[in-house]
């Protein structure tokens, strides 16, 4: 038994560090900088670092704690939103490089084991990759995005079944009929065992927590290991591989089993673990045993397999698109933005090395064929997606979409009127008449207490994208807008502020639920809900004949001694946006203020 | 190297998890429960499980991370406070049984290093088995307790700086005295470095990243990884042990170097990870290797050990206590309650083992050791403190004390009026005239805004033990008890409710910031406050002649038909604390209502 290797560690920890801070810098995930440092300071280039069983042992039970985080990330009814564009893009995007890929390994000479490894691998989609491309983009609001992330999504579970099963016949070996029946049987009591702990002993152990009053966090998180490596080893011993549990596990610990706060401190610490820990050896040191002369060796296999990578992706995934009536343009962007591969990938890799299915040269070619897909989605997906643009069919599609506004006085009526035109507006007061009102005017408004969780629930605050208050209680609209962040994960929100008190806590609270201030900085509120409920204002449109920012045209505003209080702004394509303290108004988009 | 051994790793979390569970249900530490559950599945008695590299290498990060973690939790601010009498505590509970160690094992033909070794572990003072300890015997607030946990850090601090002397010179073998000043230089380098990285780098680290909005908290999780490993390695670079860096470095991740909110939440995290998943192994394995063999071949050093610890501590403790002048009964009191060891002497012991200066019998001794002398802590511990208490001698200190109440109006000052009878008492209100008000009948009365953190600042809300909030407006009274309990940590937070609107929401976020309502379940103030504000009131005092809780308190006055407003308790001392919802009333204890 080697000790305990702390320089080992703190070295790896740093390189990991390190090589993620920098390539996340140009905007690509940690991982891929993890990679390529573990080549340049491990053996294959300076060997300024080897492995160890520290390294080792951390690395693996940070594998199975990623995986279960990333279980715990998969949102089953996220899924089934994305329903028909996804699944086709998931399945086109992984079957046909699969295939391609098994064909290129057993024709070169490779074992049918080795080949459907290879397959796997080059079928994955890596989601980690996805989300901050997304936003460099500017794409989170367009149907590409949902359909990118639920096909990463789908494509992934996808290929963890069809690893399971594979490495379970591996392990056995098995050729006769009766033994694979045992393996089936095997799998089907393992699947059929997580899924009623998940669906009905795990919710049971929650209720029970809950009305025990426990609130320890470490609790939930020692219970939730327990969990995560229970079914770990279940998994290994029905003959799968360990991840496959941890990811099963993960995927049953969602809202619902235990309080949604309790889900998500916990949440936050198997990220920070796998993620912030002990993933990033395991990549470190994936990168240690990557071989560099597969490019003078292997360079005809090596040029083969990333070829099968890209071409199997993206021509599959534009081929079994085509169904989804999306058009083939759109299966493209598709087909570049799944064309990455991540962490999925190289724990399969890492697996098939080692227990000997596939040779050092091949992993290496895994590693580079990760490197080199992952290093292309910037590139090939700012293309396939301008071209979308220029030719108006990029289309946007809100998973969550709308206004829920708090307060439904005249002033957020007339708001509401407005961004009605293009979006679902929901109010909410707790004033019943004010409510009925709303509903007079043909609005939708829930009445009820906005800080009853019910009250919420009952407005669908789930479905929405972004949350106006707009009361003149400044502490309802900072309190209302930690629930909708905090439970309803509803991601933007604009609340006014009054400028009743000095607000400086309620500015810090404002950032913390990453909220920002409607109209101005702040606008005391109470003579403009009395002019629109006297009638008594003006509408008033003007066309910005520059791009400027909301900040600047107030500031405008107040320098021509003009009390005006901006509405909306309106985009060249006639969509109505809120006007908010932090946006900008392109050239040629309008203002509709009052005074 | 050996691989990652999943099963190995659940049995131990498992055993570590339940073993913990049970024996914190009687009251005692987690760590008694993972020695001896270790003591019973591994090895010495049953052999169900073994060590393996998976366990060590997780043990051993678990050690380090948990110095960290202690370190982080030491505020040498409370430490100044306690000063004299905690610091007299600390040096005669170490100093004596330090010193009979030392001597029971070179007397019985050890070696002088072992001696050392077996010295510091008898010396050590357990932290963590305090606390739960005394919220048990409901000692929280007495002198005792807070000389007890500063008794415990400086015991500890002082025990890890003598082990860090002691093993650079076990490592290095040194005798002559070049080597020896070449050890203590480096010492002092390390000291040197480590302190001005504490003091000078790390707050600059912090303020850049401020500066930069950096305000993902992996991040942060990782940077303090890379410093508590990187000063764990710089400690073994210079021939001290590497968990004496990794404790440096968690005391100096301390409140104003990074955000507090996430200082708190990588405390947090570190907590998890050690005492909820790594640590705990560490403990299990431990109790691996025991040798039950002891009892027979070395039960006269066993009784030695054992005696000399009692004894020792005890007698070391009330001897040097006496300048203290708190009276040698206390002292009595504050060495039985810093009997116990923990962590820090089992984490020793282990190094000891694990160089060869200890023996597996000595080792064996020191577990039994720590496990006999905890179990003596709850009841040699109320013994005392009943025996003080019935001598009147049992003296109350908190290092909060009074009331911060938020809300001036006459309801409030009324309250304030008894409770400032015996404590200190501040009001926050937002209304100028009403704060003026207040100062005007003698009140101490900040103006400000209670959600702006520098009004609370300007209160200084750190230094009291209960926030009262007593507005008219439930969401600034649930804002603000948010506000302090995860800014300034008020441990005890009361609020008024109003009935106004449904507060499903609001009860939640109570029980979030681990509030209670304040004289009954809802209350609408504003009549209260009118009354009062007219003088048109009538002040009832009842003696209960029955221990009643205060919640059935109240439904007997509302079966009688009275509308009351129960404001504070008396109690047999005549000391008055606000009528909550969830406290109960003694025996003779009075009653003050309002009707």
């Amino acid at each position: 038994m080697e000790g305990f290797d702390i320089l080992n560690l703190f070295i790896v920890l740093l390189a990991a560090w390190g090589g993620g801070a920098l390539i996340k810098r140009i905007g690509y995930p940690a991982i891929l900088g993890e990679l390529l440092i573990g080549v340049i300071i491990g053996p294959p280039l300076l060997g300024f670092v080897e492995s160890s069983s520290t390294l080792v042992i951390l690395a693996e039970a940070g594998v199975i704690l990623l995986m279960a985080y990333i279980g715990m990330e998969i949102n089953f009814k996220d899924l089934g939103k994305a329903s028909w564009a996804g699944l086709l893009a998931a399945v086109g995007g992984f079957v046909v490089p699969f295939a391609l890929g098994y064909y290129v390994v057993t024709l070169s000479g490779g074992t049918s084991m080795a080949g459907l490894f290879v397959g796997i691998a080059v079928g994955v989609t890596s989601l980690a990759t996805k989300s901050r491309i997304l936003v460099d983009l500017n794409l989170l609001d367009t149907r590409i995005a949902y359909v990118l992330m639920a096909g990463a999504l789908i494509s992934d579970t996808l290929a963890l079944i069809i690893f399971a099963g594979l490495s379970s016949f591996i392990d056995a070996g098995a050729v006769n009929m009766s033994e694979i029946l045992l393996i089936i049987g095997k799998i089907i009591l393992f699947f059929g065992f997580s899924t009623a702990f998940g669906l009905y002993i795990l919710p049971r152990i929650g209720q029970w927590m809950a009305k025990k009053n426990i609130e320890n966090r470490t609790t939930y998180f020692t219970l939730l290991l327990l969990i995560v490596f229970g079914l770990s080893e279940l998994a290994e011993l029905v003959g799968l591989h360990g991840i496959l549990g941890a990811f099963i596990a993960g995927v049953f610990i969602k809202d619902g089993v235990f309080k949604d706060q309790i889900t998500k401190d916990i949440t936050h610490v198997f990220h920070d673990v796998s993620v912030g820990f002990m993933a990033p050896i395991f990549f470190v040191t994936a990168g240690f045993h990557v071989t560099l002369d597969v490019f003078q060796t292997d360079l005809g296999l090596l040029l083969a397999i990333v070829g099968v990578a890209f071409a199997g992706k993206i021509l599959g995934t534009v081929i079994f698109y085509l169904p989804s009536r999306n058009g083939w343009r759109e299966g493209l962007a598709v087909g570049t933005g799944m064309n990455g591969r991540g962490a999925v990938e190289i724990v399969i890799a890492g697996i098939g090395l080692q227990k000997g299915i596939i040779s050092q040269e091949i992993f290496s070619i895994l590693v580079f064929m990760a490197i080199i897909t992952t290093l292309s989605v910037p590139v090939l997906l700012t293309w396939s997606t301008n071209w979308l643009k220029k030719r108006g069919e990029l289309v946007k599609q809100f998973s969550r979409e709308g206004y829920l506004i708090l307060g439904a006085n005249p002033l957020a009526l007339l708001l509401g009127k407005h961004l009605s035109e293009h979006n679902k507006v929901v109010f909410i007061d707790a004033n019943k008449g004010i409510c009925e009102n709303a509903k007079h005017k043909g609005f939708n408004c829930v009445h009820g207490n906005i800080l009853d969780e019910a009250t919420l629930k009952e407005a669908s605050a789930k479905d929405f994208r972004t949350f106006l208050a707009l009361t003149v209680n400044n502490e309802i609209n900072l309190l209302a807008s930690q629930l909708v962040n905090d439970t309803f994960y509803i991601p933007e929100k604009y609340i006014v502020i009054s400028p009743i008190t000095e607000i400086g806590g309620s500015i810090n609270l404002l950032q913390s639920v990453s909220a920002s201030t409607l109209f101005s900085g702040k606008v005391d509120l109470q003579p403009w809900i009395q002019k629109t409920q006297d009638l008594n204002y003006k509408e008033v449109e003007v066309t910005s004949d520059k791009k400027i920012a909301t900040r600047e045209w107030v500031k405008t505003q107040f320098s021509k001694n003009k009390t005006v209080l901006p509405l909306v702004i309106v985009d060249i394509s006639g969509v109505k946006r809120p006007f908010r303290f932090n946006d900008s108004i392109e050239e040629d988009e309008k203002v509709i203020y009052i005074v």
